[in-house]
């Protein structure tokens, strides 16, 4: 079982095509992993209940990925169990036109979570240098700026008390077409095919560019991007739950202390 | 009538105790202040249609002062008569429990207004370095790296197309005095009168001096501060419409051009 996050050094240059998608290991590998996934589960919503307690510091978890790239999954696989007065899952759709009347952080700002809980975006501002790059949406010179825009926009949110953690997903071009084939041949599936995802297919190349410049311009040290090979679900799933337990061990949530002699309390 | 704006240059040192507070002339002065105010009056008016019917940009104007500065006096003065459908005022009071669970900037993003707006702000995110700072709120640490975040943030925002205006209103110690005792004697202005504003009073010093350091670090080439000598509310007025009425023109915001061609529309 060797599928692990990749942390992507803040200002070094990425190849994607050098990362590995695959995982190691067949049928044996795959039930371990989705065991040893279910074994580590109830850390998290430990954790979780401990963040909540504390009420001092949150966490934002953001999934990126190609179209197919198991975001969906993603979220589900690791929060599926936990508390959900704890866990906001936001989905960053195509924005409104109210959104759009406004600069491209202000929906996303307004999502962040408040202190205690465990924000999870499916998708996020990264958008905003990517689909809108590769779609040309606005001038090149307005999605450049936005690297310093976000790098700083995060900076704020961790010196306030937030944690930032950021999966790209990565799968290869060819479980694209097999996932998208899936789509196609199961009805059940249909109505997540969206034909504008053979559109963003055809334009692969300069998606992947346009993560690269993400991954080494927005890799920080006070958050930086990793990458979760993404090829097989159970792996992936593995390296997300194992990666996310060990940050939030690392925060190390704590209860605050009664606010009363305990010992002299009495229920009549 | 010399009674304007003074522009604090990014990155100098600023000493309020050598501005001015006080305006020139007595009652001759007053009268025409008043009057040619209310001259220009109808440019602000056309200048905020033509901002909104082209869409494309906003503007904030924040107000900040010491206590009875005038800031409310001012945002009646300056917008009254305007289309309220395009001018969204927002008075920042004490942060409610849900936006204290968050990082300071959440309630002041969330306030940001839409493309073709004015929006108005009495007090703003600069209260979070400044009675925050004053009232020992949070660790120094806490508020010295604000100045960062709030260049960074209003950066953003002009990059993605606001127009930000900071107005410091300067009064002095003295015409403070004057304006409690007012409250105090004048049952109709006993609302406003707040015994937290006799605390602050004594802490005098302490706020001229953390307004100086906004002043001076949050002076930046995309979003200077100015300082409005604040004493006589005729005189502030007056430079203040003068000055804003300067900035919707260098702005210079255009209707977009029909998108049909007039001369074959028929009504029937």
């Amino acid at each position: 079982m060797k599928t692990k996050a990749i942390l992507c050094s803040p200002g070094k240059k990425v190849r994607l095509d050098r990362l590995p998608t695959d995982a190691e290991g067949g049928g044996e590998a795959k039930a371990e992993a989705v065991e040893r996934t279910e074994s580590i589960r109830p850390q998290l919503r430990s954790l979780q209940e401990r963040l909540y307690a504390e009420g001092k510091r949150g966490l934002i978890v953001v999934f990126q990925a190609m179209d197919t790239g198991g975001k969906d999954g993603a979220v589900r696989g690791l929060f599926t169990g936990l508390d959900p007065a704890g866990v906001q899952v936001t989905g960053f759709k195509g924005p409104t036109s109210a959104e759009l009347a406004h600069d491209y952080l202000w929906r996303i700002h307004a999502m962040v979570p408040p202190r205690g809980m465990i924000g999870v975006w499916n998708r996020s501002h990264y958008e905003d240098v990517l689909a809108v790059r590769v779609r040309k949406l606005v001038p090149d010179e307005v999605w450049r700026r936005r690297f310093e825009h976000i790098n700083a926009f995060e900076k704020m949110l961790v010196d306030e008390g937030m944690v930032l953690v950021k999966y790209f997903l990565h799968i290869s071009h060819d479980t694209q077409r097999k996932r998208l084939e899936e789509r196609l041949a199961d009805p059940s599936k249909h109505w997540k095919f969206d034909p504008a995802d053979l559109e963003d297919r055809l334009h692969w190349d300069a998606y992947q560019s346009a993560y690269q410049d993400v991954l080494e311009k927005c890799s920080t040290p006070w958050a930086p991007w990793k990458v979760i090979p993404a090829d097989r679900k159970w792996a992936r799933n593995f390296a997300l739950m194992n990666d996310l337990v060990e940050v939030l061990q690392g925060m190390d949530p704590k209860p605050p202390p009664a606010r009363f002699d305990l010992s002299r309390v009495v229920i009549r």
